[in-house]
């Protein structure tokens, strides 16, 4: 008999399941639609009678399950309490219990951008280090705190949220936060693109993004690599950006590392190596650094984080 | 039998030492000279006698002592070790193995601005809180990150150092920490008499404070209150920063509180309602605030902390 553990992964449109031995090998991994309508009342039925039939299938003892983790897109309370879950459809209540009841096997929750954190910490860039801080360069900017092991998610869940940390003073463009200047303006993929742009316009500087219509972070990071001048500066400009934040967030809980994720970290260690630099100069005060790496599980972090999360 | 705890503030000048009842009841509280002479090589030695002595002197039964903790002016790693202990003299060592063993008690020992925060967290502004960062405005600007009734020192001791965090980004003047634009360069009392400073030599506007030599902090503060509109300005701009710095820490650690405290504090809620104003502000993506309260224990926030560290 091996023990195992269940990681779930909510997202708007499907839910990863996995399933992993205790010491965080994948065994199998699923993916199922998400239900939404009438308020995603189907999800968590869904999930409890898609793991019973894989269970089933692949002739997994039941009492194997030490239990199940779950990532919630949204804030979740340390007892698993959810105000709302707006890309779920789900108002206030309690999923965790919900889902043990349905599963028969204990269940914990987190904040996705948590979980994934966690399961870099595992299994990830971030195997090893006890203390980290996940940064997720994605649509937007987004983060989760590990201190001792676990996720640390504030008093209300607002841990983390570093893509709305204030970074840039003149900002008059109004984030989704309600905010003015925040680093997800900068250091999501839609900032890079939109610092470029606003460079494009500002500068007389050839590059090859003026032939383009409508510039991705891709194109900003590729121009940039290739040598383009105008690419360069941009992305230095924003991932400065990030490296000051990052260097806030030293000044405050000193991590061991930061696991750079998301898909603008697909540019590799051309962009660690740009953020390492910015954190380092902005954080004198610190003399042993704390090392930026990339994340490695991509879009696993989620199950893999879930899984470790039923572990304690 | 009531057992009792020893709280002791090593400063650069003086050692403040308390005994408290392990409730929190200060029952006795002395100071002696630190001498620093030698590498500090007495500072311990000093310590332990005076403790024993008091204790006679006033029949403390040396069994009801549960320990003493110890708060230093320099990074303190969890087992203890120090790196060095600049205002101390000291170099490399584990000063609370030390005194663990002069005093035949156990000893914790911790940095002096976080063993502060704790202490405001166990007997002053922040009673109640479990969950809070403290904030010291005095000649510099020093934290303490408290997590779960805890201090979080952070990996390497730099967690709280929040005065080091940049936000002032064109600022050409160096920091003392070798940086350029950090916090305590606007919010210290230092940084409070410099912005008005800058901002009389560059304005017209008519002032109280032009009367005046060498401006201070609590001129500043004291002009402000009574209506002096540069004076006004110079102090929203400064707590506008500190205001700014504490929102990124609330998408850190989203704690419930912060806990004012430093000589700057004297301003008393003129101040911490200036504070909160921008701090709510700059932190939209926070829906319900964590509260802006002043310390309580003005010098004596050391003894309270160091006796609290030692109950664990």
């Amino acid at each position: 008999m091996s023990q195992k553990c269940i990681g779930i992964d909510i997202g708007g449109t499907t839910v990863k399941i996995g399933v992993f031995t205790t010491e965080g090998e994948l065994l199998k991994k699923w993916e199922i639609p998400t239900r939404k309508e009438e308020d995603g009342k189907y999800i968590l039925g869904d999930i409890a009678a898609s793991v019973k039939e894989k269970a089933a299938e692949w002739d997994m003892p039941y009492a194997d399950f030490v239990g199940a983790g779950m990532g919630l897109p949204g804030p979740v309370e340390p007892d698993g309490h959810i105000p709302f879950c707006v890309n779920l459809g789900w108002k206030a209540g309690n999923p965790q219990e919900e889902l043990s009841a349905l599963l028969g096997m204990p269940v914990k929750s987190g904040n996705d951008a948590n979980v994934a954190a966690l399961g870099e910490m595992w299994q990830g860039g971030g195997r090893g280090y006890q203390n980290l801080v996940m940064v997720t360069l994605g649509t937007g900017v987004g983060g989760g705190i590990i201190l001792n092991e676990q996720i640390w998610p504030g008093v209300k869940g607002v841990a983390g949220e570093i893509g709305h940390m204030h970074v840039m003073d003149e900002e008059k463009e109004q984030c989704n936060c309600g905010g003015y200047g925040c680093l997800e303006q900068a250091a999501s993929a839609t900032g890079i693109a939109r610092v470029a742009t606003r460079m494009l316009a500002a500068e007389e500087t050839p590059s090859v993004l003026r032939e383009i219509e409508t510039i991705t972070a891709k194109d900003v990071l590729d121009a940039a690599k290739a040598g383009d001048e105008l690419a360069l500066a941009a992305i230095n400009k924003a991932m400065r950006y990030l490296g000051w934040a990052m260097a806030s967030i030293t000044m405050v809980v000193d991590p061991q590392a930061y696991i750079i994720g998301g898909g603008v970290s697909k540019a590799g260690t051309f962009l660690t190596d740009m953020i390492q630099k910015y954190h380092d100069v902005m954080s004198p005060m610190s003399t042993q650094k704390a090392k930026v790496v990339l994340a490695e599980l991509g879009n696993d972090a989620g199950i893999y984080g879930a899984a470790r999360l039923i572990l304690g």
